[in-house]
């Protein structure tokens, strides 16, 4: 509850710095973390063989290992983070209620952030630099293998923000897994939980806290090739949606095929998914055309995460913006097709954070949106939705002034109408 | 779930209406409603009846009252929500990622409503305006007093769209108490609960559903008179936000005060209070100046929705800020002062929906911004915040259209760089 209570009135104080002043506690940790090399580097190996003696995987290690390289990149992610633009004081509504009576809607840090990450030990830097710009104090909850990695950052962090405006306060590492169950009931102190992990970690935090979580629960993307379509563009699609990058969550799980062309289609995308080792499965009517096993229900609902796919002929547009519907699960979809109006009904009618025409599903990112940095992916129905920039970091206020303008004015038989005037900037 | 099922389904099509289509079903509603008056005052008689063989009170009574010339302010109301902007369709992000890869964020429906409110029959026809409006399916759960007006009313609404674009289907409404638990229970059909009545209820809900709940938990509202003041307009602040109507969620509960000024100020707060039978109650330094009962520390978290109110003298700027911060509901906050540094200050760290300068907490209200209709006011720190008129309504979703552009172009050794460019409209 301490540590609560400090980051939250640490996070008070964060909340109304200028850009300058957390630009400057910014340029103070990317220095102090590059004087430190070598101390952080030494922890992490001692992480790394701790956990090499626990048997741990070796995709696990290559997640927990921070080599001087990596930490240069994260380190140079934390100046990108400087040249962003500041998401706090944004005017988004300017308006004159009536004659010196004006309400202004401005954006303002939510207050404190709660982050749980997994192995990676520099999505510590990468969040604590979205944190600070944001104006938010944040708790840190890394996974066990990185223990010692995460306390020597933050250890070179708080000693980085002691000569700044920002208090080494707004930034808290907790370090048991016992004390996740702690942070989950902090709804008094805590704004917002970013749960990063696994799709079964980000349900459990859904289900048991209060406090509001941004995170996708699941990803499973499809992509539509429709009747009328290139074929050589669907085939290259559908390769880079699900062998890019097999394990993010923007990858596709399903391949949707309507049926006209489905006996011509289906070898030629066959072969270029197995060229690439890509394991297929398909209803019924693909096990007509391609020798494959068979797909089961679970499979529609099932994120691979992995070099397996799925594949079900179609009737109609109508049947794949339903089988979408029911079964995806709200994060990025696509169809392909030269039907213009096809596509505008595709766009129109999937319920998707993403709803995508002739491209890959794999672009849903905040960098390549051009958000700067992400600071996750939501597939919730209310926004943010999709990736989520600095703005996903925010809230805002309304901010009224007057001149002593009371509401009785306004009310009654001889009320005063409002003259709801928008300012020009 | 069939009622579920057939709503979702209904608002599937709604989504996608233009608007036209929906303000047409709008006026058919307006005009079914004025020819069916007789049979809905017919029913609401028959409603009143029964409330009052059975006890109810009259503050009750007259809120499950339907008149003749209510039902009339209400089908007005309908025509309102006509004449407001389509809350669909608005390209918030327009941007070239690529030569030909272009990316829109654009507003669109959340999916389906589910309203639970209390005893007024006239709020069904202005929460349905709202719901077709913005593009929603609407499940309804009006108070068990108000049955036989709401089934009137729904009556008429699925008459009134049999003819129209809007599918029946997409208003339904629930009769029974054991069927709000069950509607907290379709998360994966309801997209927003917004639950209208009492703050136990609020909360009731919001820990029995999965479903993201828009609503306040309290109103705890104060006004900070600060050291420097005029004192006139500091004490018609005081007695409108207190008195103008105190059942709202924005009068204000407690009054603090600079003990600078409290000898002097709260005689004269005092005096114009009571004559409005204001009940007062006061710390101990309140207590020195003024001849009433003592507070309690459970007083500074009640929201007496009555003529009551607290009083506590502090020390300073900073005392005022940490007990709103502390005891507040984060829903409008406002401070009486003409030293411009310090309202400033106290603007950016009180942590509320609302924060105000020299103006009365009653302003904090949908109409009085000028958003035209109100859905509720939301003391949650995520947006929507504050008051929420019909954007807190609609999601949005992000169309990425290519020319069969793949993620792999972008990474690696020879990556192609993305030029993110805004398109002006």
């Amino acid at each position: 509850m301490e540590i609560a209570q400090k980051t939250r009135q640490a996070a008070q104080n964060l909340a109304v710095l200028s850009s300058e002043e957390k630009n400057q506690a910014l340029e103070s940790i990317a220095q102090a973390l590059e004087a430190a090399t070598p101390a952080i580097v030494a922890a992490n190996e001692e992480d790394c063989r701790v956990a090499q003696a626990e048997g741990i995987s070796s995709a696990l290690y290559a997640r927990l290992k921070l080599g001087e390289s990596k930490l240069q990149s994260a380190i140079a992610g934390v100046r990108d983070v400087i040249q962003l633009p500041d998401p706090v004081g944004t005017l988004q509504i300017h308006r004159e209620l009536d004659q010196g009576l004006i309400l202004r809607r401005v954006t303002c840090p939510l207050g404190v952030l709660g982050i749980i990450f997994e192995a990676r030990p520099e999505a510590l830097i990468q969040i604590t630099s979205l944190a600070i710009k944001s104006g938010n104090g944040v708790i840190l909850k890394g996974g066990k293998e990185a223990l010692r990695s995460c306390q020597t950052l933050v250890e070179v962090i708080h000693r980085a923000l002691e000569n700044t405006s920002v208090s080494p306060d707004a930034v808290q590492l907790l370090t048991t897994r016992e004390e996740i169950r702690t942070l989950l009931g902090w709804d008094e102190y805590v704004d917002l939980i970013i749960p990063r992990g696994s799709n079964a970690f980000v349900r459990y935090v859904q289900e048991n806290t209060r406090i509001p979580v941004l995170g996708h629960a699941d990803g499973i993307c499809h992509l539509y090739v429709d009747q009328v379509v290139d074929f050589e563009q669907a085939v290259s699609l559908a390769v880079d949606g699900k062998t890019q990058y097999p394990a993010a969550c923007n990858a596709i799980e399903t391949l949707l095929v309507h049926q006209a062309i489905a006996s011509q289609f289906l070898p030629l995308v066959a072969q270029a998914l197995q060229e690439k080792g890509v394991k297929l499965l398909g209803d019924a009517k693909t096990r007509e055309i391609l020798p494959v096993e068979a797909a089961t229900e679970e499979d529609w609902r099932t994120e691979y995460s992995d070099l397996i796919l799925s594949v079900k002929v179609v009737e109609s547009l109508e049947e794949a913006i339903g089988h979408i519907n029911i079964y995806g699960s709200k994060h990025t979809d696509a169809i392909a097709t030269t039907n213009p109006e096809t596509a505008q009904l595709f766009l129109n009618l999937v319920d998707a954070a993403g709803v995508y025409h002739n491209c890959s599903t794999r672009f849903a990112d905040g960098f390549r949106y051009g958000f700067g940095a992400e600071v996750g992916i939501s597939t919730q129905q209310m926004p943010p939705r999709g990736p989520v920039g600095l703005e996903g970091l925010v809230t805002y206020k309304y901010q009224l002034t007057g001149q002593g303008h009371i509401a009785a004015t306004y009310s009654g038989k001889d009320a005063k109408p409002f003259t709801h005037r928008d300012i020009a900037e």
